[in-house]
């Protein structure tokens, strides 16, 4: 039988009860379509910090580093929030693990049920349908990583400075990975920039219209940040694929997911070069945070993090029926009105459960 | 009587008839408060290329050196989208007068009135009572201005980059700016930055809480700019004033005005350093942009533009009473149920009124 290897890191704050979910999902679906997964758990995050003193211990990216994809919880917490920015539990497990990967590419889908609109900050009548829109976010470039980043005296007064900077071929293979998922969606693809202003936002506009003629079929728009982090606002369901740059996709992806009303529903794609067999390496977490406040209390949605296992299955296991199936079991979960806090209205039909509640149920409809 | 002089630089689309309406309100408080305004108008943005080549012409730039200040309308269309970046109405006229004049200092209001939440995209549980944000954006710093900024090739293929740079003592006179705004608010400040990566961030945040010593009375608080995006939408009625640099702020004080739903009725201030008189001299525009779609119609909301009338007479030209009655005026006409298209809705009580039968209306009750 096929066998798969990940590493399991499950963080700090909600990251161990949501996990616990995505983990009776994947013995599930293991044994209803006869593969193994060997998984191994690991610190990350405050949990390491408080364990080892650093947020990303050496161990634990060598486990990763034998493994087909790291299944990532959540990191972070009031108790580390006043540590050096260099060591916090986030940026200093987030940012070396996507560097040291190579993970170039987040997919965050930014998606909002029918039946859940309720939940989104957005008026009803702008979004009745809901909506399903695609951020594609460069990853390793622009001003996150770029060099010189620092701080200097000059005529005797501190200065501090970042540099945004983009490699033609950065901005090529994010474009092509976002070409690709139009191509299996609705063929729109938005790419957003501020080449009104920035020199490495025209080299990003300019290479992704070249990169446009290798997909005659996805119709290409372009939009400035500005505009866009309004527009997404007032229509998002005009939106299909939207990719752009790392700093512009931190912004615009979380209020994506705001807008969505559901981030305990979404889940995240962190991937790096596609190899030879079609599959990826790849970082998979929820969207939404550790949330400090409602842990260890067993009501925290695990969907974000069950739909996240999905996309490991898909895109770094080739388990795609495997896949398939958790995202339908989702859905009709959804559909059959079991209802977390975060999602909960006061509507008949409903039952409420909290997060193992919600594990029962799509188990039971896997 | 007292005697000022501004340039009037009223551009493309809507902005010459939305101008025309501050026009017969700033005659009306000459009249009502005895002072006089000398106006010469000058050419900027498409209208400016049309008929010299370039949008800022030297004259433009010299009539408003002999100014007190500048009331700007808008720049822009369809017509000019299609030329370099550079020379395009709005980044080659608003750039070039930003960096020309010092205008580091940009207020945008994002208020959403009690009587017009039906207009915004946000549901209206979440913003009952309205809301008033003031955005205080550092405009002449950053990955704006901050250079090197280009392209070359390294190691065979194009590399473009940009610099994000701050000095410690540009962030210092922003944050004045902004604690001394919050002062005659509700004492809350919001400083918004990116310190868990961006060495210019780690910069401002020190530097904002240095200066926060000057204002003890101001309740300082911090976020990172990805989550200030999503937090505007699910509580834009929890910020006082929220303070940011250059490029976070084009973003956040946009995608306020989206949220107040009536970019219409914002204006907005770019000033320079304060003068020994208290005064400032100033670019002041509408928030929102020259609206081609509906421009030569008579339907465009002229409130955006009167308020940036409004806040001239009281940074610029020190006539605090004239800007005082023609908010009042404002305010008045619109509870008295006078509607543009863009704020309407089909309830009892609302008259629809065009560009100047809004105009008429704020006329009539100053
Ligand atoms: C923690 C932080 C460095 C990180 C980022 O900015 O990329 C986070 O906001 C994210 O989006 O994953
Ligand atoms: C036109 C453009 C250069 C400008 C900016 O980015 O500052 C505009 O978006 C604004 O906010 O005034």
């Amino acid at each position: 039988s096929r066998s798969h290897r990940i590493t399991i890191l499950a963080g700090d704050g909600i990251g161990p009860e949501v996990m616990a979910e995505s983990v009776r999902i994947l013995e599930a679906v293991e044994a209803k379509f006869g593969f193994t997964v060997a998984r191994s758990e690991h610190l990350v995050g405050g949990a390491a910090i408080d364990a080892t003193g650093h947020p990303l211990p050496p161990e634990t990216v060598a486990a990763s580093e034998a493994a087909d994809a790291i299944l990532f919880g959540s990191v972070g917490g009031p108790k580390w929030e006043t540590l050096p920015p260099d060591i916090q539990p986030e940026r200093g497990a987030l940012l070396p693990l996507r560097k040291h990967f190579g993970l170039f590419a987040n997919l965050r889908p930014g998606v909002c049920l029918p039946a859940l609109t309720h939940a989104s900050p957005v008026k009803q009548e702008l979004i009745a349908d809901g909506f399903d829109v695609l951020c594609v976010r460069e990853l390793t470039g622009g001003v996150y990583f770029g060099t010189p980043k620092g701080r200097e005296e000059r005529n005797g007064e501190p200065v501090a400075f970042d540099t945004m900077v983009y490699m033609k071929s950065e901005i090529q293979r994010i474009a092509r990975v976002a070409f690709t998922a139009a191509m299996g969606r609705k063929k729109q693809l938005l790419s957003v920039d501020k080449a009104n202003v920035l020199a490495s936002s025209v080299l990003w506009r300019e290479t992704v219209v070249e990169i446009s003629k290798e997909f005659p079929e996805v119709e290409l728009s372009h939009m400035y940040v500005d505009n866009a982090a309004m527009q997404l606002i007032k229509r998002p369901g005009s939106f299909d694929v939207l990719v752009t740059e790392n700093l512009f996709g931190d912004i615009l992806s979380d209020e994506m997911a705001m807008i969505s009303g559901s981030l305990g529903m979404l889940p995240s794609a962190s991937l790096g070069k596609q190899r030879e067999d079609g599959l990826y390496f790849g970082l998979y977490e929820p969207s939404g945070g550790s949330a400090p406040d409602i842990a260890g209390q067993g009501i925290a949605n695990p969907i974000a993090q069950i739909l996240s296992l999905a996309m490991l299955l898909r895109f770094s296991l080739g388990e795609v029926e495997a896949a398939d199936a958790i995202e339908a079991a989702v859905a009709k979960t959804i559909a059959d009105g079991f209802r977390t806090g975060d999602i909960a209205t006061s509507q008949p039909g409903e039952t409420k459960v909290g997060t193992s509640g919600m594990g029962d149920a799509i188990l039971a409809r896997l």
